[in-house]
């Protein structure tokens, strides 16, 4: 299976500015986040790309997008009805292609020489089905992520074969579908934000959308739970970090991240050195 | 003299975006960088607010003030004629009216109970003239700044009656003219990014940039230059530090000043500390 396609949804209401921040990336060059995203979409072997935004958000992304502006697709979510109906939106640009799935509020950060979209995409290509990366994550975070349930795909570590899909469930619910052999005690495989997506999903996104009208919410969650009864989906945990822009001192946190992570380390490390001796002065 | 009118300025082409950068600032709240100089000014007594902006990011400003957003007026600098010019572009809002001037790419965390400016704002009004913030710069850093000659007003320390105004200035001219008794042996008084002006430099504004046509730059410091020739001129060292969020890593730096000056300080010392502690992963 080829992926050559992207979306990144950032249509959110709380998330429209997000992408636009500036950091400066492990090459050392102030981006915008959202270029940073496309930087690793493209190094994934993706060619092309669409972001689904929020109306008049377009002309802002393309300027913040950098020299890879040109090569953006874009289309609008015209309403808030959920994350599942902004994936949704880039349907006739997905087509009948399995696509990369990123979220405009995250940045990842490798720990090793394949960006954390690049192992995915090699995952999906290789396992040609539908697979999220996910993360072990401790209980007390599960109101915030979706969670997979499952169990070891096979002799590869950190493949598992999903069963279930919750979206932020309770540790209740958790602790009932959700226990995946082999993690420590009181971890749930949980959404990474990434995903590699069929058209069989896009179809059952669709069939959500449909059902929700236009009173409900579309989770991705759920879609991804039929998807689960009916056909192989795979869950894979990556050598990579995640890093949400969107929460309070997220900005700072996966700046010093990247800092860490690239070529400026000494020099950020030196300079966080010398401000703490100053007393932040 | 009631200070009351501030102009911040924002329409240099590489600074457009820095404004709408996101920030928590020390009250833990997320901000963009505009709204944390509107909060600056409006804390030091100032009631009307001018942004001196690109064509076309009026908007995208106000959006970025949030609260204060319908406080603010707007006028567009259409030329790139120099910083001076972009002052000169709010005549007609500052009137006869004396006013704060800010930058739209600097962030400034006191060291004391009183806001940078709000030191500034007094100091102006007692003394009833022009006053620009000044900080004792290293020798090394001359070529970033405007600095200025001059000798002590009197008795209050960091008050100095200003002779000279330099741009920029060479090591050898500012040996020449911009040493200033009392500073440690190869410091000069460099420019802050925070003045107070009075309607005499807005004239002398006019002056340069008729003078410039539509060729050159207009400096402020020029029209400062002048000022000091004929009036009682003062440079006032502020109890503060200055954050140039334009320069490569300066967002960083200054969220994590803003965030260590703050109500957040434990609690992003014990994140960096963790972050550290796991490699940045």
């Amino acid at each position: 299976m080829e992926i050559k396609k992207a979306v990144i949804t950032a249509a959110g209401p709380s998330q429209r500015s997000l992408p636009l921040q500036t950091l400066v990336d492990r090459d050392g060059k102030s981006k915008s986040a959202l270029a940073i995203i496309v930087d690793e979409s493209l190094q994934s072997g993706i060619e092309e790309i669409c972001v689904v935004v929020n109306p008049g958000d377009r002309e802002a992304y393309r300027a913040a997008a950098g020299p890879h502006g040109k090569r953006l697709s874009f289309v609008e979510q015209t309403q808030p009805l959920g994350y599942g109906h902004a994936v949704w939106c880039a349907k006739e640009f997905t087509g009948a292609s399995p696509f990369l799935l990123l979220v405009g509020d995250h940045l990842y950060i490798s720990h090793g020489a394949k960006r954390c979209a690049q192992q995915l995409v090699e995952t999906a290509a290789v396992e040609a089905c539908t697979v999220s990366a996910v993360q072990a994550t401790r209980e007390n975070k599960l109101p915030h992520y979706g969670a997979v349930g499952g169990r070891l795909a096979g002799a590869r570590q950190g493949l598992y074969l999903v069963s279930d899909v919750v979206e932020k469930p309770t540790p209740t619910v958790a602790e009932q579908s959700l226990i995946v052999p082999g993690l420590r005690a009181g971890h749930y495989l949980c959404f990474f934000g990434m995903h590699v997506l069929t058209p069989r999903v896009m179809a059952l996104l669709g069939e959500e959308v449909a059902a929700a009208g236009d009173k409900g919410r579309v989770q991705l969650s759920a879609a991804l739970a039929r998807l689960a009864e009916h056909e192989r989906y795979l869950a894979c945990e990556l050598q990579g970090g995640r890093f949400d822009i969107g929460v309070k001192y997220g900005l700072l946190t996966a700046q010093l991240a990247l800092a860490l992570a690239g070529e400026d380390r000494d020099e950020v490390l030196s300079g966080l050195v010398e401000l703490l001796a100053r007393g932040g002065k």
